[in-house]
């Protein structure tokens, strides 16, 4: 790959990606270890991190001796190779592209890592990797630039509002974590049954838990994931459809935290996992807003934070 | 105990508690065991209910031959001793004492089981236990069964509406165990520390909670329990006041549910366990409510049903 121009790197608690950009931001290969920074092949202390960028992309440094390395993700946490602070929210990507830590690999080599995003205050909040496909998506979709709300979904989902190129304010919901807490470590799972089942029931159940989410006699969330329990005692739901339910009412609890928050007109851009952004394109949908959704958002932010940085030609 | 006129148990999940009875329902002894209808000194298909029994108050059914037994909790559960159906709410207490399911045991004798209650409809909810405390309190207070909200707090708390001695709506919120599941389960336990620390610092935290919980600023309960992770990050809060950060906002987000859901000028009666019924006076005192703490309404609840069904003169 002589034509390499960029080694990045998304570097996260459970799976490393490594991908290989020409000098046109095109993707010439792609990597994936689970080499994450919770699983090295090595301690941290004894070089676990360098051991790690060695097993899954030494023959890329190796061939390309002055190639530069840009990571994002956990890698720059305080658990990670080396910590990253966190930037200031409202943030301008162009100036959190000055702000990269460097860590030090091999013969006098350097890693470049993204610091994750904070808003302080009352209401502090943070991400880390998630920085990163955010400035991807304001490349990929020229009108996020402007005036959007980019949506994460995940363990724990973002949302974040894009005002003139800079990235305004942000807001973690803990749903992914909340769903698997509740469907496993309570009274809930007990009820919830992994038979399968006809798709059209699963459907009507996460419509019914997307409905009920927010309306003022479910009594609040604490009172309504209780439904889980009693629509499965009461048979109105059947077990296989119960771990939907409580999904729909979950996700719509995100949505309707959101809508009391944040404006509602913006557009609305999607990026993750594609089975997930498929359930939120839908429950968004119930709720009447329209989504995109963006692709590849991780390597095409890596790639323009690194042309921001001077590191790409 | 020659003028013992009824044994009363309260058989929840993890313990029994024996009450015995004079003719005037004062309680004249007590006893407590560890034999919840989850850890029976036998399993069940081996007389594990009567033997817990015997064990606990063996002495008192055979020195009073014909004493009434009336028991109320998860004993009349699907996995109790015998199911006692649940009793369609609104319910009249009055009318609940005749619908008692009768189990054998020993030589022709009886245990009475009190239903549980349970509300139909797109919102179905299911008590079993809280309804003896709920006609104990109606007793205690006499203002109570004219029209009040209790409140019982726990693992799975309930709120109830009395009107004219009718129980005539309740619901369930799970604060309690998402409190456990997310204190012990999700990145949240990681900096929730059990160190002592001011009190002071733990009240405030705990205030801190209960104010947010509910504002549209703080996106809702699941972007508002990140707060425990981001004020611990940002050292708003310290590590040893984070868990009494997030009681307050789950109780604050269970007041917000029930002011949505119910009318709000009812009296408000407290009932259970006296450190976390303290905790709930100072939240409601905080949100504005007037509370009265009620004790020994198991008991009395008990000895009314117990009454009200003839099984005492």
């Amino acid at each position: 790959m002589r034509n390499a121009a960029l080694l990045g790197l998304d570097w996260g608690t459970s799976s490393l990606r490594a991908y290989l950009f020409d000098q046109d931001g095109k993707v010439l290969d792609e990597r994936r270890s689970e080499c994450g920074i919770m699983a090295l092949p090595a301690p941290r202390e004894q070089d676990g991190f360098p051991l790690a960028l060695e097993q899954i992309c030494g023959d890329w440094l190796k061939t390309n001796t002055s190639l530069p390395v840009l990571a994002c993700g956990m890698v720059g946490s305080q658990q990670g190779w080396k910590e990253a602070a966190y930037f200031d929210c409202p943030a301008d990507p162009k100036v959190l592209a000055q702000s990269l830590t460097e860590v030090l690999f091999g013969a006098g080599r350097k890693v470049h890592i993204v610091p994750g995003l904070i808003m302080r205050g009352d209401y502090p909040d943070v991400m880390r990797g998630e920085e990163t496909q955010i400035v991807g998506a304001m490349g990929l979709a020229s009108a996020a630039s402007d005036h959007a709300t980019i949506v994460l979904p995940g363990t724990h989902s973002k949302w974040a509002r894009l005002d003139k190129g800079i990235i305004s304010e942000f807001t973690t919901f803990m749903t992914g974590e909340v769903f698997a807490a509740l469907s496993q470590n309570t009274i809930l799972s007990r009820l919830i049954t992994s038979a399968e089942g006809a798709q059209s029931v699963r459907d009507q159940a996460f419509q019914r838990g997307l409905e009920i989410a927010g309306k003022p006699e479910s009594g609040g969330l604490l009172s309504a994931i209780f439904r889980t329990r009693t629509l499965g005692l009461t048979e109105q739901v059947p077990g296989f459809a119960l771990a939907d339910f409580l999904s729909g009412l979950l996700i719509g609890y995100e949505i309707h935290g959101v809508q009391e928050k944040f404006q509602k007109d913006a557009a609305l851009y999607l990026i993750g996992d594609e089975k997930l952004v498929a359930r939120y394109v839908k429950a968004l949908a119930i709720k009447g807003f329209q989504s995109t959704v963006l692709k590849d958002a991780t390597q095409f932010g890596l790639w323009r934070i690194a042309c921001a940085a001077g590191l790409v030609p």
